[in-house]
Order: C-alpha cells, then structure tokens, then sequence
C-alpha cells in the first residue's frame, strides 16, 4: 500500500473556492489499474492558511508510479492552475509506504 | 472519517531502531469504538531525517476524540519516550476532516 499526498496551504478567505475545484472536477482514478481511494482532507488552520491535503491510497508504489506516467494523469492536471491562486505557493507532494498495519479486526502485521 | 498523523522526523541512523518499537508495540486499538485502521508510513528522505507518519483512520472525529479521552490511550502513550531519541524533536500531530471521497467502484461524494 502507497499513500500519495499533496499538501496545500489554502488561504483563509479561499476554501470555499478551492473545494468548489475539488468538488466539480470529474476523476477518472476509478478506472487506474491499483487504485483504492481518494479523500480531500481539511486539516488544521494555521496562522496564515488551513491546510488541506488530498489523499490517494494506491495497492502499491508500482500503481502509483504507472498512473504518473498515464495520459489519464496529463489530462487530470492539465488544468491545473486556471484558476485564480487559492494557495499559498505550490502544492507539496509526499509520498508514503505503508509498513506496519493494524485492522479493525485487530490483526497486526509487518507489510513488504 | 477523520483521519489523525503523527509525523515523525527521524534520525537517518535510526531508523531500524525506530520501526522496531513500533513492531513490538501491543496495539489495542481495534478494540477501539469507531476505529478503522492504522498505518506506520515512511515517507520522503529529508536532508537530516527521514519522515516517518502514524496514520490512523477513525469513522469520525468524535471517534477520535473520544479514544484521547480513553484509559486506553493513556496507556498507549505511557511508555512513549522510554528509549533513547531515534527523531528530532517532538512528532507533530495533525487532524483532517475528510470531506470528498472517491471509491474504487468511481463514487464520488462530499462527505459531512
């Protein structure tokens, strides 16, 4: 399991603007081979902007990887920056992989 | 769904010796009310650290809230800081407000 997070610092007096572009943008990861799903995630509000995160889990950094370098991830970020700034600055990519997981059914394990 | 992280900043030559904690922890969260999942995450390598992410899924905020409150969470955080310092400085702790999803089967919603 991979996690793909962009970070966003959304200006204070622009979050309705920017989850309105979230909210009509049409997404087409349903249809990338690996991918598990997608949350927008409104997090804390700090001094000059709330911070916001969007958030892919994929089954794996390949998947992750190959969707990268799809014509489905050009054309998703095609129009990206059309609008009127919302962020502070550009949006920071991190990456992650999941190495230990605990289910709800209490199973605990180390993952590859 | 409310999703809370830990980010943890740790030290380059540590890094065995802090997965290793985390393997031999005793996880009683599933036992948890509204708990779904949780995940050890290794992100990017930085300059002077590698960052580590706690992850942990919760059915709501409140779900969340209430487990801080819990005697089980007391107990998770008791031994925190027994060993000898594998980050720099103190985790960094933030919450998010999952508000849009998008499922494996292409369903897109706002959420709460």
């Amino acid at each position: 399991m991979f996690i793909a997070m962009n970070r966003f610092k959304v200006l204070k007096d622009r979050t309705a603007d920017f989850e309105s572009v979230w909210m009509r943008r049409q997404s087409h990861l349903h249809e990338v081979p690996g991918f598990k799903a997608f949350h927008l995630l409104k997090g804390p509000e700090r001094e000059d902007h709330v911070l916001y995160a969007s958030h892919t889990v994929w089954a794996s950094h390949a998947a992750f990887e190959n969707w990268t370098r799809s014509e489905a991830f050009r054309k998703a970020h095609a129009r990206a920056g059309d609008n009127k700034p919302t962020t502070l600055g550009h949006p920071e990519f991190e990456g992650f992989h999941a190495i230990q997981e605990v289910t709800a059914d209490g199973t605990a394990r180390r993952l590859g």
